[in-house]
């Protein structure tokens, strides 16, 4: 995985920083349909996930319409009914990209 | 480490996402300076940081002045200039915090 490729701002991000409850409870399965599928929504730009005391996914998106429509996705929502079972805690912020750089 | 405590939106945050070079070359002890360092800036609001494949760390900020004195501190842009000892690949984005919700 390398940082995602995205294109000049502005664009958007969904910054969601998570604490994962014991066991995996069908976690795996469903963060990779999620995956696959958020990919194939309209507007989607790129994804950016690690790992260690805490989870930090980041998916880029093109506009606020491109987000409200993945977060009510009918499978997306099926999955969002579950969060009690994967997640102690979670924050979702939903953030506007205002400048990029790097190498 | 748990998610960040912020405040009501609108704030600012910080994503760097990156891959790191083989080898320590002084990161580690480094990257614990710079964020007490950072923490102890006006205007900041909090950290999350996450590893495996990549690595994505975000810092949260009250204004873009405070991003942009942070990003100036003198201690800060020396360890900027090392940068390539430590990543093969770095990005930075700058984003406004529109909307948070969790549990």
């Amino acid at each position: 995985m390398l940082p995602a490729t995205t294109p000049q701002p502005p664009y958007y991000a969904v910054i969601f920083t998570s604490v994962r409850t014991d066991g995996d409870n069908d976690y795996g399965e469903m963060a990779q349909q999620m995956l696959e599928l958020a990919a194939k929504q309209p507007g989607f730009l790129g994804f950016e996930s690690a790992r260690q005391d805490i989870g930090i996914s980041v998916s880029y998106w093109a506009s606020h319409e491109a987000i409200k429509a993945w977060r009510e996705n009918i499978l997306h929502r099926q999955a969002q009914s579950r969060a009690t079972d994967w997640y102690k805690a979670f924050r979702v912020r939903v953030c506007r990209v205002e400048r990029e750089y790097g190498f």
